[in-house]
C-alpha cells in the first residue's frame, strides 16, 4: 500500500489536477479538506461529509490536545476510529491556535508554552510533542510545528519567526516516525526574499508535501494573490501544495489556478451556523425577512439533500427559530457547496478550460444576484 | 383512499395492536409519535426519524400559529410539504401550551386570550381557531381544544374545566371540515365520575378517536395507572385510545397493557439534548465521567445507527464539548429505542405474550445497571 503519492493527472496553466494516493483513501486534487476541529464535522455526521464528496478532513490538534486529550484518543483506538472517519486526516500542528485562542502563549527556542482556553490549565508545545500528539491522534498527514505572527508584526519579526519555523520544521522532521506524511510550511509572510529562504529551507529536509502558511490573515484577496505568484512556484512541483486557512469560494479559485492543490477552511461549516449559504451568484443570509416565503431550494440546481428536501423558507424558519436543524442543513449545503467546485474545477483542469470556467464563476458569483 | 380506519388485529388482555389507515400512510399501533414542536423533530433530519420506525408525527399548534404563522405555512403548501414530512401528522390543539407556555393567559366561555412567549403579541385561541390553525397547518389528526388545569385546581375546578371543554369539544367538532380525523379529549382529573361523565359527551358528540388529557401533569406513574385502570374502559373499544404527552418507556408500557394505542412525549428528544440515553437497563446519562474512556455503544445490541457507528467515548466528548453532533447522535437513539419498544410491544400482543415481555421489559429497564 501506498504511503504517500501524489500523481498529477493533468496540468493547465499552473494549475494541476490529480490524486494524493494514502493508506486509507486517495484524495481528488485540487481537494478541499472541511474542518472537524474537536474530532467532528460540526453538525454533520460522518457519513454525509463523506457524501458531500469530501476524501480527506483536518483535526486539530490544539483543541484535541486539550479535550479529550491525544492520549485518551490513542487508548481509543485512534482519530479514525473515534470519530468514525475511516478516510485520510490531516492534522494542523497547533501553532496557529496557540496563538489566537490560548492565553499567556510564551514563545521560545523551546516551543510555546501557554494556557488552555477550556480550564487555564499551562500546556507546552514543541515541535516534537507536537508531533507525538498528531501521532497519537493517528494522523495521515502531519503538518510541522511553526511560529505564527500577529499581521502587525515587524518585518524583522517576520524574519526571526520564519527563521525559527525552519529550525522547527527540521526538528517536527526528525520527531516524525514515518507513518503516513508529514509537510512543511513555508512562511515569511508578504516578503518574497523571506519566502525563498523558507522554500529553500524546507527542501533541504524534505517534505512529502509543502503548505504555504502566514496568508488569509487579514491581508486582502490582492495581497494573497501577489504573495500566491511568487511563492507557489518556489515550492517542489511534483509535490502537493496546501494553502492553509483558506478560504472563500473566490479565494480557492484564484489559488488553484496558480497552482495550488489543498485547502481546509472553517467557512462551510462555521457560515453554515450562522446563516450565511453559499450559492452560485454568491453567499445569501438566510435569515434575510425575503426569504420567509421563498419556495426555491438555497442554491437553485443543487443536488444537496438539503436543496432536494427543503426550501428557503423553512430554513429561514429553522434558522430564525434556534433549530438544530437549521444548522445542520445549512452546513451539509455548504460542504457539498464547496466539494462541487473543487469538481468543477478538477474537470476544468482536465479538460484545459479553467481559466474560462474561472472567469464564468467569479463573475456570476460576485453578482450578489442571490445576496 | 381510507379518510381514518382502525382495524385492531390482536389483542393480549386489555392490550390490542392493530393499525390506522389514513390517506397519508399507516399507523401501526401501539404507536409513539416523537414531538416536532416548530415543525421539526429536534435535531434530527425527516429521512432519520422515518427510519427510526415513526408512521405520525406531532405537530404544535401553538408554537406553529406563533412562528412561521398557520397561514403562512398554508401559503406554503402546508406542514407536511413545508417539513419535508410526507406521513400523518398529528397536531396538538395548543390548549396545553397557552396554558404552560404563554403569558397572561386568560380563560372565558368563548376560548383563552394569552401573550406570546417570543413577543408579548397579543392572541385568543378558541375552539373554532385551534381547528382553523391546526386545518391551515394540514393536519391529519386535529385535536378538540380543551382547558388545562394546574396541578393545584380544587375539585369543583375540575369539574368546571371538564365541563366547559366538553362543551368546547362540540365547538371543535362543528368546526372541523371533515379532512382528517379529529379526536376527543377525556378530561376530569383523577375523578372517577368526571372521567366518566366526560367520555359520556365525548361519546354523544362522536369522534374518530378519544384521547385520555390531564395526566403526566405530576401525578405519579402509581396515579396514573389508577386512573387509567377506570378511565381508558370508557372509551369506545372500537376507537384508537391516546395518553397524550406519556412518557417515560415504562409508563408507556403499564397503558398499553391498560389499552391505550397512542403515545407522544418530548423525553426521547429532549433527553436527547441534555445527555440522558435510554438504554434497555435504563436510562445513563453520557456526561457521566465514567464512559470517557467506555468503548460500548450507548446501548449495546441497539441497532441504531448512532449505537452501530460510534461509542460511548465518542458521544460523552461531543456531548461534553457542547457539539452539534452530540444532541444529534442521542436523540437519534433515543428516537430508535422508543420505536423499537413500541415494536416489541406489538410483536408481544400479535403473540399473546405482552405480561411477559412487561414483567421482563420493567425489571430490566429498573435494574439500573445502565445508570
Amino acid at each position: 500500500m501506498a504511503r504517500f503519492r501524489f500523481e498529477i493527472a493533468a496540468k493547465d496553466g499552473a494549475a494541476r489536477s490529480g490524486t494524493i494516493v494514502m493508506e486509507r483513501g486517495e484524495i481528488r486534487t485540487p481537494a478541499f479538506m472541511p474542518v472537524g476541529t474537536a474530532a467532528t464535522v460540526k453538525g454533520v455526521k460522518p457519513t454525509d461529509v463523506r457524501a458531500s464528496g469530501a476524501d480527506i478532513i483536518l483535526g486539530n490538534t490544539y483543541h484535541l490536545m486539550l479535550r479529550p486529550g491525544a492520549e485518551r484518543v490513542a487508548r481509543l483506538g485512534g482519530l479514525h476510529s473515534f470519530m468514525g472517519w475511516d478516510r485520510p486526516i490531516l492534522t494542523d500542528s497547533g501553532g496557529y491556535q496557540v496563538m489566537s485562542l490560548s492565553d499567556l502563549a510564551k514563545v521560545s527556542e523551546e516551543g510555546v508554552a501557554f494556557a488552555s482556553h477550556l480550564d487555564g490549565t499551562r500546556h507546552m508545545l514543541t515541535p516534537e510533542r507536537s508531533v507525538e500528539v498528531q501521532q497519537l491522534l493517528g494522523s495521515d498527514i502531519v503538518m510541522a510545528f511553526d511560529q505564527l505572527l500577529p499581521a502587525t508584526a515587524t518585518a524583522d519579526e517576520h524574519a526571526g519567526a520564519m527563521e525559527r519555523s525552519m529550525r522547527w520544521a527540521r526538528r517536527s522532521k526528525d520527531a516524525f516516525s514515518g507513518k503516513g506524511a508529514i509537510f512543511g510550511i513555508q512562511q515569511g509572510g508578504l516578503d518574497q526574499a523571506l519566502r525563498r529562504a523558507s522554500a529553500e529551507a524546507l527542501i533541504e529536509n524534505g517534505f512529502d508535501g509543502y503548505a504555504v502558511g502566514g496568508l488569509a490573515v487579514g491581508e486582502g484577496q490582492e495581497a494573497m494573490c501577489g504573495v500566491l505568484d511568487f511563492a507557489v512556484p518556489m515550492l517542489p512541483a511534483e509535490r502537493p501544495r496546501y494553502l492553509m486557512g483558506v478560504g472563500k469560494p473566490d479565494d480557492i479559485v484564484e489559488a488553484v489556478e496558480r497552482g495550488v492543490d489543498m485547502f481546509d477552511c472553517v467557512l462551510p461549516t462555521r457560515s453554515g451556523r450562522t446563516g450565511q449559504a453559499f450559492t452560485a451568484h454568491g453567499p445569501i443570509n438566510i435569515r434575510n425577512a425575503r426569504f420567509a416565503e421563498d419556495r426555491d431550494p438555497i442554491d437553485p440546481g443543487c443536488p444537496c439533500p438539503t436543496c432536494t428536501g427543503f426550501e428557503r423558507a423553512y430554513v429561514h424558519h429553522l434558522v430564525r427559530s434556534g433549530e438544530i436543524l437549521g444548522p445542520m442543513l445549512m452546513t451539509e449545503h455548504n460542504l457539498w457547496f464547496y466539494q462541487r467546485l473543487m469538481q468543477a474545477m478538477r474537470d476544468a483542469i482536465a479538460e484545459k478550460r479553467l481559466a474560462a470556467f474561472a472567469k464564468d464563476f467569479l463573475h456570476r458569483y460576485s453578482s450578489s444576484r442571490g445576496a
